[in-house]
Order: C-alpha cells, then sequence, then structure tokens
C-alpha cells in the first residue's frame, strides 16, 4: 500500500436504529433494530456540503479504503484517499455495508432479539430501495441533508441509481458505473444458478448451518466461481490463462486442476467461503434481481418512456455514467438506455463507454482512466456547487 | 413431427470393436472392447461415396433424426430426413454416440470386464481425437473409406476439425458450426464450475454412486443450468423471459422461482438429470477442454501460423464454416481465425457469421437460414464430387 495516498488506519462504526419503531421493508416486512457498518473518511466541511457516498457491490463491505485493523486494504482504495479521486483532503466520503450482507449491518448472520439465534432464512427478504432507505438514516444520523456524489458500480450502481429516484433533493452528483437500471435475465440466471448451487449443498440446511459447524461451503464456492467468470472477459481470459497449465508440463489425463483457470477458480471460489456467508450471498442476489426503477412505473410497452418518466424529478442531478466495451453481464447497451432515458428526462449526463478487455471487473481494475475521470467529474461539480 | 419428411422409426446400433487388440488412448492408457452406439438413415451408394457424418455436442446421442421406440425425436430431425438439408434420399448419413457417453458407447457408466462393475471414474480420459480415431473403426466396419461431408457444432464442430486434420484423405468436405479450433479459457472455466457442482454434491461419491441408488442429480442439474446460460444470448433470454414473473402477480419475496428465467433453468436442470449421467459429463467436459488442434504443433507466438500448418495437409477439403454473431460461448473471431487458417493452408472455404440473437443454440434453431445454406453447399460438393 502507498501509504502517502493512504487514508490510513480505519474502523468500522456501526450505527443501530428502529430500536422502537420497527424499520418498514418493501416486502410489507419489518426489521428492528436495524445495523448498518460504516466507515468515513475525510473530514464534513461546516456547510456539510461536501460528502460523497460510496456504494459497494455484492461481496463488499463499508471498509472502502485504507487499512483495517488486520491489515486488509479497502476494496477501492485506489480511489479513495489523499489526492485519488475520492479525495479525502477535499472530501467528507461515507461507505456503508449494504442491508443482508454479512459485513456487520443486519442480515442473515444477525440474532434475531426475538430468538436469540441467527436470524437464518428467517430474516425478511431486502431490496435496494431498503438498502437506500436505510442508508438514508445512516446520513440523517451524521447530519448530511444533502450528497455532493455518490458512486458505485455493479450493485453498487443499482443503489446510486435508487437514490437518484428515491431522494432526488438529497443527491447533487451521481455516478453509476457498469450498471443498469432494470436487473436483465441473464444476471437474474446467474444469481439463481448461484443459490441453487448453496441449496444443493446438504450443509446448507435450509440455512441453518450456523450453531453446527457444518457450512455450505462447497455450494458456495461454485456460486462465487460462477460470479469470477462472469466478471472477466473472454479476451481477459486469454490474457490473464490462455490455455496454460498449472504446475505441469502435459496433460494429466485426471480430475485435478490442471489448466490455470481452473486453478484460479477454485482458489477464489475457496477463499470466498472463508469470508463471506451464504445466507447473506442469497440475501444480496436476491436484492439485485428485484432492482427494476420501472417497476409498477414501467409500461411495457415502452422501456424507454418508463424509464425517463423514473428520473422526471431527477432532472437537476449531473450525472456521469460509465460502462466498459467488454463488460457482458452489464453490457454497454443498458448504461446507453439510462443515458438516453436521463438526457430525455433534462438531466446534465456526461457518458463513457471505456475500451477495455476486463470485463464487468474494469471499473474496478482500469484504476488510471477512472482516476482521471472521476477526479474531472468531482471537481467540475464541487465548482459549480461551490464546494 | 412431420412425418412426410421423416427419416420414420429408427433403431440405435452398436458396434464392439477393441476386444482383442486394446485401443489405445491418447492418454497412454487403453479400452478393451470399445463399444459406439449409432444409427444410420438411407442408403449407401454402390460406389460408398454419399456418406455424410454427424457429430454431436456435449449431451447429444447417435438419435439424431426419426423417432426411437419411446417416440423420441431425433436431437437434429429438423436437418435430417427425406428433403431436407441433409436429404437421406440422396445420401447415407451416420450419427455417432461419441466415447465416454451414457447414451450406449463405451463410458463411464459400462461394466469395466474386469470388475464386472461400472467403471465410474476408473474409465480412461478420452479426447477428440480418441472420440474420432473410434469413429473411424465404425466408418471401417461400414465399409465407407471417405466421408462426403461431416457436420457438427459446437463439440460437435471439434470432431469435424479433427476429423479433416487426422485423416484428411478421408474427408471430402467439412461443416464445422459454431466451434473453435481450440477451447477457449472460457468455456474451461464453465466446464469446470458445472464439473466442480458435480463434485460437491455428496451423493457423487467420488463417481461410485451407480449401486446405492443416491446419484448426484443436484450437483448435475446446477452444471446444466450452468450450461443452459451459456448457450443462450442476453438478448434471446430478454426475448425468451424478461422479468417475467412464474405464475404470480407480484414478487413473494421468498427464496422459490420468482421470475420465468429462473423456472426455465429449474427445469432444464431437474430434467437433464433423467436423461443423463454425472460421470459422462465429467469426462465429456474434459473431452472438450483438451481439445486443441495447435497442441504440440502450436508456436505460442504465432497461433495463426500454427493453425495454419495444422491444415497443410487438407487443402484438398471444402470447408462451409458457420459462426452466429450472438454467441458469446463460441465467439465468431474464433471461426475467423479458424476461415483465416484454413485460407492460408489453400483450402476451399466458405464462412458465414450469421445474425441471430439465439446465441450458441442458434446452430440448431436457425433451421431455415441452416436449411438454405447446408443445402446448397451439400448440393455443391455432390457436384463437383460427381455424387
Amino acid at each position: 500500500m502507498n501509504t502517502v495516498n493512504s487514508v490510513g488506519l480505519t474502523e468500522t462504526k456501526h450505527l443501530t436504529f428502529a430500536a422502537e419503531k420497527p424499520f418498514m421493508l418493501e416486502s410489507g416486512a419489518s426489521l428492528s433494530p436495524v445495523t448498518l457498518a460504516y466507515e468515513t473518511y475525510g473530514t464534513l466541511n461546516a456547510a456539510r456540503s461536501n460528502a460523497l457516498l460510496i456504494c459497494h457491490a455484492l461481496s463488499g463491505s463499508a471498509h472502502a479504503a485504507g487499512v483495517d485493523a488486520q491489515g486488509r486494504e479497502g476494496w477501492w482504495d485506489d480511489c479513495i484517499g489523499p489526492g485519488k479521486a475520492f479525495d479525502t483532503k477535499r472530501f467528507f466520503v461515507i461507505c456503508s455495508n449494504v442491508l443482508g450482507s454479512c459485513y456487520g449491518s443486519s442480515g442473515p448472520t444477525t440474532r434475531d432479539p426475538a430468538t436469540g439465534q441467527p436470524y437464518a432464512l428467517r430474516f425478511p427478504m431486502v431490496t435496494i430501495g431498503d438498502i437506500v432507505r436505510a442508508q438514508a438514516a445512516l446520513l440523517d444520523h451524521l447530519g448530511i441533508e444533502t450528497l455532493l456524489s455518490l458512486a458505485g458500480g455493479s450493485m453498487g450502481g443499482m443503489q446510486v441509481l435508487e437514490w437518484a429516484t428515491r431522494y432526488p433533493r438529497r443527491v447533487r452528483s451521481a455516478i453509476p458505473l457498469a450498471t443498469t437500471a432494470r436487473s436483465s435475465p441473464m444476471l437474474i440466471a446467474f444469481s439463481e444458478v448461484g443459490r441453487q448451487a448453496i441449496y444443493a449443498d446438504p450443509n446448507w440446511q435450509d440455512g441453518d448451518y450456523y450453531s453446527n459447524g457444518r457450512r455450505p461451503d462447497a455450494g458456495l464456492a461454485v456460486a462465487r466461481m460462477i460470479g469470477h467468470i462472469t466478471y472477466l472477459s473472454e479476451q481477459s481470459m486469454h490474457h490473464k490463462f490462455g490455455r496454460r497449465l498449472q504446475d505441469r508440463e502435459r496433460f494429466g489425463y485426471d480430475f485435478a486442476s490442471e489448466f490455470q483457470v481452473e486453478s484460479y477458480l477454485r482458489h477464489k471460489g475457496l477463499s470466498f467461503t472463508r469470508r463471506f456467508d451464504a445466507n447473506s450471498y442469497l440475501y444480496i442476489t436476491k436484492a439485485m434481481d428485484y432492482f427494476d426503477l420501472t417497476r409498477d412505473r414501467g409500461r411495457v410497452d415502452d422501456p424507454l418512456g418508463s424509464l425517463t418518466a423514473v428520473f422526471a424529478d431527477s432532472a437537476h442531478i449531473k450525472f456521469l455514467v460509465v460502462s466498459f466495451t467488454s463488460d457482458w453481464l452489464y453490457p454497454s447497451y443498458h448504461s446507453r438506455e439510462l443515458v438516453s432515458a436521463l438526457t430525455a428526462a433534462g438531466a446534465d449526463v456526461t457518458y463513457l463507454d471505456i475500451q477495455s478487455s476486463w470485463g464487468h471487473d474494469a471499473f474496478l481494475l482500469e484504476v488510471d482512466t477512472m482516476t482521471k475521470l472521476l477526479s474531472s467529474f468531482i471537481d467540475r461539480v464541487a465548482r459549480e456547487e461551490g464546494v
């Protein structure tokens, strides 16, 4: 880690709310209390006008920058820190862990106060809308009425779009990266197959695996391996692995890992089981599946018109929309549709379809390009907003 | 079924050979005896010059046309029959099941003569080269020295290419569809995750599940679901499913199948377990992973030159190469590379990149386009070969 540009040692904080009045969820169920894990970097200015919210993807946490007590680097440390794209010398950066996660926020691993046992599948289903409403409660707690900007890729981008439509008055600018206004059937399909791999693991035990030491690691590993393939591109897999063999000169003609790409996936699957919870994987993928900005407002015969109507109150928000040419999980046309709707709604939109071979992961990997792009956009927004 | 154009009731035949002299495999292991299941349609002419070989994909069988005794239609009945693309009034059409399969050819479900028990994982690993060498033995048995043409998609296309390079003198024309000259890391990755889903199923029991009634259906179903996603395209999933719900008006906020695409995948996964063997899935995906025409002949620094050299003795073969614009599992550039190499080698090549939204499955689904294309190509070859 480059300590010069690091926010240094970070600590995850926790906000607990809705202890008395339950937090109502979109499903009709409720949750009480609600805990959100979050980290902040930099200093809130006197006008409380320099706050940026960072939204994480499926397997992320509140630990977005710096290093924690265990020495783990934040997941977007490349872009958050002094002098970086999200410059902590100028801005107050917040990253909040999502509801349903296993990284300190309320989720299936949390103890249900009614029983003293982990909720497991008794945890209520949450949506991107619920996740964002909980984040709004966190901002209230921090005394932040408006966000100068918020940014996120993939599921983080869904939260960005949800914020821009649910709380348009609280948002000055928004940066949805490698994302979509509605989960596609292909996204749902990959999510579902990952979930089926977890359900198929007898150690899953209908979600009640916390007490007896048998965890559905094999199922979760398969789910994660599927995910990893979808985050790469055909081209990046050629660069990264080709048909190279792992630790051998010639084919073994057996069922061990022969190719590097197999070895990589097995390693990624296994290491994920050490840091993530299978039930959280189920809940968070479901939240993504449900995501559809035009739901209840949409007209099947006019998807663009429906999406434009969704942004009717968001015309004052400045948008930076970014997609990546080799991202086949969130193909660029999803972003172009978003840009068309935002433009039709009268918003100020900058759009880039970045040439990259890194697939969906590009939003984290194309650091130089992203740094320049994010910095100049936020500079401009800050200048125009007088921050 | 349109009985007018059908080959009618079909019967799968079996050839057993290598009972005395073992069949040597590329791995160095051997197999004895070897059984191949096959079907034939139409009549071999006196000159024995009108034979076509049809090569099947991962989950296919010898039953390519007509209906079997159980009323099941052949997997490529759209294209094989009287008056169809592979016209059984003019041609003698052969379809051979691959080694490793569970549809009547030697594979892990076959009894090992040494023990009387199914081979399971004691079955030797087979390659596309082994599969094709066994098919050559079948042609010898049928008294066919040369094939007027051979055709196949996906893994069937790999066999077509293997034939064209291993036995160029026995091949007059070749039709590799939606395929590649070497399995890509993305293909290997999806295969491996499917295999991992099978390994993760405790009912798999290291492959020895035939005797105790517990089969790794859950793992095999997950593997098949992954496969089905890769056979479709993002666009075809929008057409086929969109975000439509299955048997419900609104979200259930539970872990049942809510979206049609989930229901489709669960159904496809489940029904596959009723007709396919998990160990065969392991063996056949491995055979595909190993496939690389340039292996041992290839130069890493010159893939096109290596591939051209592979076809040095194939310049007399007429090729029809077909890819599909939305096939992301076997992207068109793989076919274009093949066409470049064949052209450089001096072969007569027709290439079409067919505009289709159906993804990899297009080679089976674009019936009208494929019928016209295959018919006119085979007509021309037959005319030029004087058949």
